[in-house]
């Protein structure tokens, strides 16, 4: 459809259809389709009518072609207009192959399998009768209190952007409108839903504009470069105005100063939350304050459609700004194609052999492998144990079509591989308790074993949304089970299933070697088990530093320096910025992870120690491969502004390379580092770069490089 | 002297001479003039020559009648003008007469007898020769985990901002040019020096310009308004620029928007530091930046007087820059009264009589009563255990002229109201340590007592300046010694000596009784004594929360409500704001404090529903004393703001009322709330009220209270 025949539509509309389409409703409200009707209790509840269901926009949660299907046509016959829904859905990390949490993909540092993954996510949901996704989520993340640490990629701006840009080519393809396997990407959470006080959920958020621009907007930013179809508001307060009511924020950052003009989508009832927030006294201010902002959907409650009418009439709200958002809405329709094809590509024929795939499971079975952090190496009989051993909650949040019945849990996955004999089976524990027979029968199968493996971590319900813990140790329960074991003295390896960085004290220093699984998706036995066993030699390196204690957080690689900071060479200088009691470093930094095999680094060298706006500098090294295994090594390059306008980080991931080398193999890595990548928020919020010195890292992880300096000359 | 005389002695300076005006160095650069000359090994440490410490402005950490008149004099004759020094120093909470922290007399709720312990510090400072005094620390505090919570009052602006005015009215007096017994006050640490990340020490800073304006800012500005002669800066970043050298904080806002035309003076080494942040690439740049901003003396370090006169001649300042500096110098040695009486107060003979005189420590005994929080009663033969039961460590942080020699400790303090044979002692283990011999030994003196009286607690290094701690219990060691003692079964009463909130787990639900003494001054064990045995009645109340556990932080009683509140009645909603393991709420909130009696409140009467701009409010209620012992409440009034145009705290302090009470007696209280209490920071920074509906609390603290509703026309 073009542009006039669009707004001719929206012309022909009345102000009850226009505003209809700015409601989203879950899928409750028209299962009852396919008979006789609609389900009256959800309705009542919301206060709406049975004239504005079939009049709505779009609707949440419905997944499986025959259904959709169904209930398009049903909606089509009853809406005057004939005006077809589109139908949204949290496809997180994957559609029912389920792949690692996104911050397990982020620890992947691989964007080709990152894309691949949300590609697959996009087929499957796609087939299956979806449109849209609510995803990525690219909040930047530097409290592992926080439960949602699952669903983002980590702590760093740079490596969540690309990660943004991936996942939105993944899911979006080239062309979204022809492209009947893809679906329309929404970023979230806009803004900031990260950095919410204390970790805990739905939590106020309070940061400068600089701050803000600097770490937690490039990611939503990236997405949006990339082409993302819509943008969600996020639950929590910028600047004292909660972001679903915030016209700073949206109309004026996102609509005016970005460009934006894909549709904005509240989070589940963040309209009507604006009165809890304290900011507005009623629905009618919410739906004002909300529409003024530039919120174009209102998800799951009804203050647009019960109040904006009267709103519209009695002259408090402008018509041209309902009809902005229709048209927005009706735009997104006619991008997916919905016009001329209402079903898209729902196909449940082709949804039968497409949706779980065995092609689709082995991507998730890869990226499964390369999301996995630190390694092991043992082949003996051994010993596992744990509240893991046979668990089918590895999918992890947002696993919505993911089924527990499909997913083979580790002890059936290393039984398939090994001979029998050589593995024997205990659960050790319950996730939260532990009797005495537990643990009894736990050292009798270890006493019989060359090598005990732990499978243990956190209840998927532990993490995720409304998932945020004030202790983020592992449950005492599974402590106590370690602690028992190791009165035994044998090999223990611990593998690790969770959503967030624990404080790993009573685990890393009481067994021989942690495997960071997370909650590793549909393929993650598998792909522990090709680890364990030697197949897939990890190279998962942390998107996310590990605390050291939770009386750390937020501890992140890229902070600042301090007016004092702490030095090496005066441990004993009380007035330093330092707690008492344990380190300034987290246990595990940003980009920290083990490999079977060693690499090696030789010199750094720079073609230039003076750069200009037009003269960039080259970076090499050589990586040497010298241990007797193959094995990836993510080479990471970071930079340092020694003195800025403002404070700068200690160091910023700018780069880096995955390089696959043989046992002796070298290759050489290059970066090219130009005056762009130097540019920050002035204090004035410019973004510009300095005059002066730099410092270029290239190492391993964020703490183990080596540095050099540079000039930058204007 | 007059105006006129000040800007021709300034006229007759040298560059040279103005700057070093500007510089502050401590004792150690000036000790040795009582003999040949100057001790070279600092001088040559920080770069300066003899010249430059002749013609110093001030001077840093020197007590005592004698030794200032003999610095000064020598002084005043190496100084070719002859300008005398001003003599500052860090009486915190007491010269030698040592008071509770801060943090305890936060807990007072009483100005009177705070504005007393400063009116007695600064006498006993004056008289030792001192001018200026480094206090009051009025920096907002939310992080347990920061040593420096033991300096503040507390959590709340209100509280905060009055108990700036009582301690600037007792540090300066009526008038400070006259009378000697008073020493000019330096408020600190601006700002918002308390928000630091993680409650690290020194840490990073970010917060919005709003929230720096609604919470932390307003401590400082009652502190000026209340004429406060001098402003220190904070070593914290505040919007990305080290405060020190933060144009818009202190030129734009301080000196420009609030009008201050006092001294603005740099913490320790925070000039140079702006390297080590990163904004300064040498140290004529951190000169440069500080001076720009506005700071006029640097305290211990050299970037002034080595870099500013080559600063000024190559025209890159202005000398109009330096003359203004200076001139607020001159300007404030000559309301001290310095350009008439260089030696002021200080007085040998005097001194002797009037430091840690009797009458000087009674106070503090009254004051250290007044800040004990939740008390107990028992009065049978008591077993007296743990590392406080005879330490002298009991002044705290901060307590320069404090000598533990005298300090009376807990057991001597007691035996000097019981017979001999009711107490027996053990120290049952150290701060940090505990073996078997000093348990076995607790347990056996607890045996043959009727109650089990624990002193317990920090020692003062733990918190204080470079003392943040990622754990916030008290040590392993003591809470084993509670863990041995419960064995008895026992009535146990724990007094404690800290310098934070702690996470009581493992105590307060051990024992029968907590008195919170936190580190209570030279008197100390005399007021706890007081307590103990029934003399005096507690009634301390929380200024700052206790949290429930370190992950539970910042935690604190003036949060906003959240999209989405927990709510008691949906205890098991997954989707609130909240932890999966621990409540929202600390574990004591903010005003909590009980007493050896009880108070009943009656209803509570509002003379308006509706109040305007001309029209005030009255709050009435009444309070009965119910119990058997005379006592004295603190009733406390908050309001909340229903709906602002950003979101408002739950609760704000705006009134209290410390209210005496026979038993049996009533008393009515009442409150007036007029329209400007109801003023905010709205987005665009701008501070009024809107018109509608606001909830009003009466209680005895910030969880227990009734509430009503009126309304605010506009």
């Amino acid at each position: 459809m073009d542009n006039q025949h669009l707004s001719a539509l929206l012309e022909q509309m009345t102000l009850e259809e226009k505003i209809a389409q700015m409601l989203q409703l879950v899928v409750s409200y028209f299962v009852g389709s396919e008979e006789d009707g609609r389900i009256t209790g959800p309705m009542e509840s919301l206060g709406i009518t049975e004239e504005t269901v079939n009049q709505v926009g779009s609707i949440l949660g419905l997944g499986g072609a025959a259904k959709v299907i169904q209930v398009q046509q049903t909606h089509l016959k009853n809406d005057r207009l004939g005006i077809p829904m589109i139908f949204m859905a949290d496809i997180i990390h994957g559609y029912k192959t389920i792949f690692p949490i996104p911050l397990a993909i982020g620890c992947s540092w691989d964007q080709e399998l990152a894309e691949q993954s949300a590609a697959i996510a996009a087929k499957e949901s796609a087939v299956s009768g979806l449109h849209v996704t609510f995803a990525p989520m690219v909040d930047l993340v530097r409290d592992a209190r926080w439960g949602r640490v699952m669903e983002s990629t980590g702590e760093d701006p740079y490596l969540n952007s690309l990660f943004a840009r991936a996942f939105v080519r993944g899911f979006q393809g080239e062309d979204l409108t022809n492209d009947v396997s893809r679906v329309a990407a929404c970023v979230k959470h806009f803004a900031a839903y990260g950095a919410g006080e204390g970790g805990r959920e739905y939590n106020t958020v309070d940061l400068s504009e600089r701050q803000l621009r600097e770490y937690y907007l490039p990611a939503y930013k990236a997405a949006l470069d990339e082409g993302c179809e819509l943008v969600m508001t996020s639950f929590n307060t910028v600047h004292g105005s909660p972001a679903t009511g915030n016209r700073a924020l949206m109309r004026d950052l996102l609509r005016t100063e970005w460009g934006f003009d894909g549709v904005l989508i509240s989070d589940w009832g963040a309209v009507i939350e604006l009165i809890a927030h304290g900011v507005a006294e009623d629905e009618a201010e919410a739906a004002y304050l909300a529409v003024q902002a530039g919120v174009d959907i209102e998800m799951m409650t009804s203050c647009y459609v019960k109040h904006l009418p009267e709103l519209v009439r009695k002259g408090k709200i402008n018509e041209s700004l309902i009809d902005e958002a229709v048209l927005r809405i009706l735009n997104l329709k006619n991008n997916l194609g919905l016009f001329e094809n209402p079903f898209r590509g729902a196909d449940p024929e082709a949804e039968r052999e497409i949706v779980y795939c065995d092609e689709h499971r082995a991507v998730s079975r890869e990226l499964a492998s390369n999301s996995c952090v630190l390694p092991l190496q043992p082949e003996q009989r051994i010993a596992l144990i744990g509240p893991f051993a046979h668990s089918k909650d590895i999918l992890g949040p947002w696993s919505w079509m993911g089924a527990e019945e499909d997913i083979t849990p580790l002890d059936t996955a290393i039984q398939a591989i090994i001979p029998p004999a050589n593995m024997l089976i205990a659960e050790g524990s319950d996730i939260d308790t532990i009797t005495e027979k537990q643990w009894q029968e736990a050292i009798e199968i270890a006493r019989k074993s060359d090598v005990i493996v732990l499978a243990l971590g956190e209840s998927s319900h532990m993490s995720g949304e409304g998932g945020s813990r004030a202790d983020i140790a592992l449950p005492e329960a599974q402590l106590q089970l370690i602690t028992h074991l190791r009165t035994l003295d044998k090999p223990m390896v611990a593998i690790l299933f969770n959503g967030r960085p624990l404080d790993l004290h009573g685990v890393h220093d009481q067994v021989d070697a942690v495997l960071e699984a997370w909650f590793p998706g549909s393929e993650g036995a598998c792909a522990i088990t090709d680890i364990l066993y030697g197949e897939v030699n990890p190279s998962g390196r942390l998107s996310m530093s590990f605390p050291y204690a939770v009386g750390q957080v937020p501890v992140y690689y890229n902070h600042y320096n301090t007016g004092r900071p702490k030095k090496e060479s005066e441990p004993d200088n009380r007035y330093a910025s330092k707690y008492l009691d344990i380190p300034n470093e987290p246990l595990f930094p940003f980009g920290y992870g083990l490999s079977y095999t060693e690499f090696k680094y030789g010199e750094m060298m720079l073609s230039e120690e003076v750069i200009t706006s037009d003269c960039s500098l080259q970076i090499t090294t050589t990586i040497t491969n010298t241990g007797k295994r193959e094995g990836e090594e993510v080479v990471q390059l970071y930079i340092r502004d020694i003195s800025g306008e403002v404070v700068r980080p200690m160091k910023e991931l700018k780069s880096f390379s995955k390089v696959l080398l043989q046992p002796g193999e070298s290759k050489k890595v290059s970066f090219t580092v130009t005056e762009e990548q130097l540019r920050y928020h002035h204090s004035d919020l410019s973004y510009s770069s300095d005059a002066g010195e730099f410092a270029v890292f290239i190492g391993s992880n964020s703490r183990d490089v080596v540095e050099r300096r540079f000039r930058l000359l204007k």
